[in-house]
This record gives C-alpha cells, sequence and structure tokens, in this order.
C-alpha cells in the first residue's frame, strides 16, 4: 500500500466538512478530502431545501381555502399535479445541490472517493491507499433510521416504507401515508403531505412534537395539527405488509385500533454514521451510542488529533451548527487550539405555524428562578387579518432581574421570532429592554410584545412608569 | 358659558389621545376627553388596519400567478369580486373599530364630543363650554393633504378624486386609476390596486420611494415597482377633468405625455390638525406649517401647560410613535416632567417587498464615517423558493467599531428584518456581534447576514478568525 501525507484529512464532504475545508485551506492548500457516496450535502440533497420547496408548495396550494371569505372565486378548482410538483422539487433540489458540487469541483484532485477507517490516531486507509495526516476531521454525517420492523417491510416491499431521503425521489406521492415521528421532520413533511391531497396520519411515540419541551405549548400544538389532520400517539405501533401497502395497529385508551396505508414514512431520527470507522480500536472514547467524546467548544476528540463537526456529533443535526463546528474544526487543525463561544440554540420547524425553539427550553429551567410570559395570537390583529393566528408563545425570563432566556412557541412567523428572541438573548437583553425596542403596527411582533408585557408584569408587578421609561428613567 | 374644571384635558380620542388617557387615568379620574368628528381612532378607521387587509387581499390574489410552475393549476380561473373584496375589508375595520369604541365607552361620561378652541393655556372652549384644565394634551391627529388643482375637480365630481380616508368606503374599485405619491401609503395602495385588476399609474414628483433615502435601493426598489405596473416621476401634474374622470398631464424628458383616468387618489401626504385651535393666539410658538414647537422627550410645548402628541407634531405618522407620545404626555400630566428615550426609529412600507428604513437613514450620516454592507435578494435561497425574491439592503456601519447604526432596504420579510435590527441598534450591536447571533437555514435572515458579512468586510478587511470568533477569542 502506498502511503500519501497530509496536513489535514476531512472524512465527509457535507456541510460540516466542506465548512472545515474552507477555513483550514487559508492555511493549508496539503489537505485531503474523502467522502463516501453522493456528493452534495444532506441540506441540499434531501434536507432543508427540497423539503423547504415541497412545503412552500404544499402551502401555495393549501391557501386556496382561505381565499373565498376575502372575496377572490376559484379557489375551489385549483388543483394539484403532485408528479410535476415533485419534479419541480427535485429541479430545485439539483439547482441548489449544484452549488455545492461546483465547491467541490474547486477542491479538485484533492478529493478522493471512498470509505475511510482509522488504522492509528493520524492515519486512515481509504480502500487501497493509506492516508498519513497531522489532523483527521470527522464529519461524516448522519442516516435515517428505521425501526427494525419496518427494515423487515421494507426489505419485501421496498416502496412500502419510505425514509425522508426517498421522498422527494417519488414519481408520485402515494394516496395515504403514515408518518412515523412527530420530530421536525415528520411534521414538516406529513403537514405538507396532508395538504397536497395525501391521506396523512402521524404518530409520535410521546406526546412531544417538534422537539418542544413545554407542556402547554406542546399541548396547544397538538391542538393545531389536530384540527388539520390524523395525530395519534402511542408507545408501541404493530406493523403488517398487506398487498397495497402496510396496517399499523396501535392501543388508544385501551381500544385497539388500526388504518392501512400505502406507505410509511419512517422520520424517527437520523444516526450518526460511525459504524466501521474503527474509532474504538484506536482507543477513541466513546458514549454508549458509539459516538465520540469530543469538546464542543474546540470540537477536538479528547486529546487526539482528531476533530468531530455536524451530524455525526448526534447533538443538534442544523446546518449552521454543522457549519460552525466545521470551521472550529478547521481553525483548529491549522491554529493553536482554541475555544470558541457557541451561539444561543435556535431551533425551527417549518410547520404552519412555525415551532420554535430557543436559548434555555422550558426542561433545562430550574423551577422558581424564572417566569413564564405567555402570548396567544388567536385575536392577534395581523395574524387575524393573515387568517393564519393559531399561536402561543412561552418566554422565559430570570425571576430575579428579567433577562430573556428562552423561548419556546408555535406561532405565525415563528421562523422570524425565533430570529428576533435569539439575538436578544445574545445581547442579554431584559425583558424590559426588549419592552423598550421599536415594535411597528400591525405586525405579528405585537403578538410577541403581548407575551414580553405578561412576563414583566410577573418579574416585576410593581414596577412603575412606561415601557420607555424602564430603560432610562430620568 | 359655564366653567368646567378638570385636571387634564385631552383633545382628541385618536390612539395618542386614548394612550394618554391610558396613563394619566392611573393618577387621576378628574379627566375630560374631547373629540370632534368620528371615534375609532386613524389607524383602525383608515389607517393601518383596513389597508392590511386590503393588501393581504391583493396578494393573496396574486399568488395565482406563481402557482404553475409549482404544478398547481387553475391559478388562471381564479377571480376576484372587488365589491365583496371591499365589504370584507369594512366587515374587519369595523371589527378592529368596535375595540376602540369599546374603550372610548369605558371612558364614559368624561367624553364630550365637539371642537375645541384655547381661550388661555388653560382654558378651552368646546362649543358652548368652557373648560379649565390643569393640563392639555393636543391629539388632534392628520387629514389627508389635496393639492389645491384636484380640490377644484373634486368640488364638481366628489367622485373622480379620493383621498385614502375614502377608497375603503367604495361599492367597488375604479377601473383605472393615478395615485398621486409614492409615499408608504401611494405604494402600498397602489401596487394593492394594480394587483386587484384596477389600470394604476403612480405618480411621483421626486425620485423618492417609500421614504427612502439611499439612492441605490430607491433605483433599485423603482425597478421593482417598474416590473409590475407604471410609475411616473415628474415635478409638475397637469389635471384636467372629463366626462368620465381626469386626464393627467406631465412631461417626460421634454415628451409631453398624459393618460386618463377614471379616479385620482391623492396620497400626497397627510396634514396636521392644527386650524383654528387659536395655538397663535395664546402665544404659543409654532413653525411656519403652524405646529407647536416642543420637546419630543417630554412632549411639552415650551413652558406650556400644554403637552402634544400622535399625527398632529407632524413628524413620523405611525403608530407606536403616536402611541408613546401619548403615554409620554399623559405621564408627565401627572407627575414631575421627566425626559423619555425615544425608540430606535422604524417605519415600515407594506408593499411586496417590504420598504424599511431604521436608525439612521444614509441621509443623516456623515460622509466618511461609515460603510454600507450591501445585500441582494435575487438569488438567495428561500427567497427563490418563496417566488419573492426581489430586494436590496443596505446596512450602515460605524466605520471605527462596527456599531450597526441603520440600513434602507426593499426586501421580502422586510418587516421582519425591521425589528431584528432595530433590536440590534437598542443593544448596541456591532456587526461582528450580529455575526456570532444564530441565523437558521433555510431563511431569508441569511440575505441580511450576507449584508453583515460585507460590512464585516468592509469595516476590518484583515479580522482574523471566524465569526464566532470575534465575540470571544479565546
Amino acid at each position: 500500500m502506498k502511503t500519501l501525507n497530509t496536513d489535514i484529512a476531512i472524512i465527509g464532504a457535507g456541510t460540516a466538512g466542506l465548512s472545515a475545508y474552507g477555513v483550514a485551506k487559508q492555511a493549508t492548500s496539503n489537505i485531503i478530502l474523502i467522502n463516501e457516496g453522493y456528493y452534495g450535502t444532506t441540506c441540499a440533497r434531501v434536507g432543508c431545501m427540497p423539503s423547504k420547496v415541497f412545503i412552500q408548495v404544499a402551502n401555495d396550494y393549501h391557501r386556496r381555502l382561505h381565499l373565498e371569505k376575502q372575496g377572490i372565486y376559484g379557489g375551489d378548482r385549483i388543483t394539484i399535479r403532485t408528479d410535476e410538483m415533485l419534479r419541480h422539487v427535485r429541479a430545485m433540489r439539483d439547482y441548489f445541490v449544484d452549488f455545492v458540487l461546483e465547491t467541490v469541483e474547486e477542491i479538485g484532485s484533492n478529493n478522493i472517493h471512498g470509505k475511510a477507517r482509522f488504522l492509528a490516531p493520524d492515519t486512515l486507509q481509504v480502500d487501497g491507499q493509506v492516508i498519513q495526516a497531522g489532523k483527521i476531521i470527522l464529519a461524516t454525517g448522519s442516516t435515517p433510521f428505521i425501526p427494525e420492523p419496518l427494515k423487515s417491510i421494507r426489505l419485501n416491499n421496498p416502496g412500502s416504507v419510505l425514509t425522508t431521503d426517498e421522498l422527494f425521489e417519488l414519481e408520485n406521492l402515494p394516496d395515504s401515508i403514515a408518518v412515523i415521528g412527530t420530530g421536525p421532520i415528520g411534521l414538516e413533511l406529513g403537514q405538507a403531505l396532508h395538504r397536497m391531497g395525501t391521506a396523512t396520519h402521524i404518530f409520535g411515540r410521546s406526546r412531544k412534537v417538534g422537539g418542544l419541551t413545554d407542556s402547554d405549548v406542546i399541548e396547544y400544538a397538538i391542538e393545531v395539527f389536530r384540527n388539520e389532520l390524523s395525530l395519534d400517539f402511542a408507545p408501541k405501533l404493530s406493523y403488517a405488509a398487506h398487498e397495497n401497502g402496510v396496517t399499523i395497529s396501535w392501543q388508544d385508551e385501551g381500544e385497539q385500533k388500526h388504518i392501512q396505508v400505502e406507505s410509511v414514512m419512517a422520520a424517527t431520527g437520523r444516526r450518526p454514521n460511525i459504524q466501521d470507522l474503527g474509532l474504538e480500536e484506536i482507543g477513541v472514547p466513546c458514549d454508549k451510542k458509539g459516538v465520540p467524546e469530543f469538546n464542543p467548544t474546540t470540537m477536538q476528540i479528547a486529546n487526539f488529533p482528531i476533530f468531530i463537526a455536524g451530524d455525526v456529533t448526534n447533538i443538534q443535526p442544523v446546518l449552521h451548527e454543522a457549519s460552525d463546528e466545521g470551521k472550529i474544526a478547521g481553525w483548529n487543525c491549522t491554529h493553536d487550539i482554541a475555544a470558541f463561544r457557541r451561539r444561543t440554540p435556535l431551533a425551527i420547524t417549518f410547520s404552519e405555524s412555525n415551532i420554535v425553539r430557543l436559548g434555555k427550553s422550558r426542561s433545562e429551567l430550574t423551577d422558581g428562578t424564572y417566569e413564564i410570559g405567555e402570548a396567544l395570537f388567536d385575536t392577534q390583529g395581523r395574524a387575524t387579518i393573515q387568517q393564519h393566528n393559531k399561536g402561543m408563545l412561552h418566554l422565559y425570563g430570570d425571576k430575579k432581574n428579567g433577562l430573556i432566556l428562552g423561548a419556546e412557541m408555535i406561532a405565525p412567523a415563528g421562523e422570524h421570532f425565533g430570529h428576533l428572541l435569539s439575538w436578544a438573548i445574545e445581547s442579554k437583553m431584559t425583558v424590559f429592554d426588549a419592552l423598550a425596542a421599536p415594535v411597528y403596527h400591525p405586525v405579528l411582533e405585537e403578538g410577541l410584545r403581548t407575551g414580553l408585557r405578561d412576563l414583566a408584569q410577573k418579574i416585576d408587578p410593581n414596577r412603575q412608569g412606561l415601557e420607555l421609561f424602564y430603560q432610562n428613567p430620568s
């Protein structure tokens, strides 16, 4: 075997790997990028981008139901060609993937295609080649998880069990589908499928939706989805293959229920790609799921010359964090190791209404140390005008000083509120500071302000003066 | 004449007057609210609220043009019944006005209907009644301005010249309209009229749109509107009444042009209601437009026991400022006079794309002290998915330290960016702080981040490290 020497070997050409490359190349051109399977990032190829196109079409189609009230006629004659819709999704996906492929092409001969395996902390084997690297970055991403019973059905009838990686590859949508999982992807795609005419039944294991931890917001959100489609929670589902698809059975308050669907989509999360990397053999400490232990401010694995980045970390699988992690890893491979401050957490489910978590989740807060400001959007002015007024916001503030700590919500324009509030946390704004900041009229942010006012009132019920006063009494 | 004694007399029961009342009543119940004409605020009755309903319908109807590309058919058979649309607008308006009227009703017998005139700094005459007040708050609002030549046409043919106060009262929309004015209201309503099928021609006096001062953003915005409708700039328009409406003539690069329209809508601004108040007779110092001089941090007029609030101030006629001014006036009528810090300026035109100004306008900045970060939305990912990707952002940052100073833009989701950036200014964020705050994917805020990155690069081209690094190098 011939040995290739390099300063840095990056395993994985997804978002994290390419970000790492982008930073590291500023210090050295001696980098090797090793990739197995497709190029083009999970985000652009099967994740964020095609799903947003899919959701956009679904919501545009759904809007027909809100037209007549406004004097607009013909909404009932609007139809969707879901085969064309899927071609549109793929065309847009290809457009976005092409940007990624261009980046990969620029890397040129530093690309190696194949499966990497550690021989030593500084040595990899890729097919017949040995690579010795000063530093190695592990950015192998993740793969959709399919529960065991579905795996065996899928073996016999591949079309009847889908993963989210495959949905956009379909020629056409199934007539009926069971979506397994009430995380962001299950809710986003389940709602969109329903809106485009597929009879959709979403199943969750426990009463959780979109990663929320606040039970009041969870219950409100469940109602929002149940007003539109079928959503059930059952700790255990049984699956049986039948001629035209799958029968799903579950217990509902002691009653046995079942439905037949053409397809089942497993939206049951993704698992890090860590199998067969040989990590344990070289002495890397791993958790019980096999994921290496690492420092999230440096991305280094213990004291090894190995760094980790992106979905393979098995933490929050979101693009902006994967990109940060790649940059940190790329920096720390080419400089003295530095610890970086990570961003305020922000997670968005692009359902309608959006589900958003930011800062501290309610489950991360200690009872008695915080107050909750609540806002409902049901009668909010602009939301009412938009006929899109389903929403509940819970805003958490420090009981002592009013510092904004976090929020959970399902809300119209939630994706924008997520940015506004997480930036407010970055700036260490108190609820009183936020109330002295501008809120225009008539905007959805006035609903958010209702939550701020409720929180301020709970933190300091005796506070005197105008909201303007708070920041600058004179 | 009998004399009524009161602690506070508030002239005007609009947004500012009612806000003032709300604050003052916490200290005294001895308040008289004097109102002439309709109750129900300019905002709810003829302004923000009905216009947003009107715009919402227009945009929902317009969306039909973007459906087929996504595999959705029948958009071409969608029709609008503009008479029903207008009834919907009025029904929604009444719903919002009712909230205001409830507030007014609660005030009960403290309401006086009539026209107030100052007899002395602490004395008013309202029809046959003399009111002596400890403090007086002037919150008389504003009235649409109609240029002289249109006034005379209107006298002979009332239907042919509309103000924005009258548009929503129409039985149906005209077939053709000329909208005079390219301020926020002219653009919002002009675009909505066009989208709902009225042949619309918008005229501006000079090359200004939506209150923007940045010529690059202005030119981009003009292009956006011109791609959709007729927009011309002429320092002078001539009007001639004809049988079926009005003929408008103007010079365009030496060429004489004219159009015939069924109606003309004057969106030429509003004028403060200060006539016949007797302000000058009691010695109040007024500017050349007759508006009293006042301190914007206390809302007091010179050293008189008179305060001013809302659109009558003839500054930015926006609801959230009118509300603040009312509160400040109400507070200062019932406490030792305090100076209040005003909010970061924020102004939004709800056209599609939104036009937004916040913080310092470009015209308020001194050459050489600032850098401009630019972003275009034409190829931005989420904006492309939404088929709503017309946008240019100019972000102004302090050359020395990167402090965010202000922004002007026409952008998708501009109303949300306006809040995000004005709150960032409230928090004294630098461009480097903002780049260390979370931006999710795929969101429109990524377009805004492009502007931040451009600005950061111009302010400190040699800055090393990751964006995360900026805030916390270690």
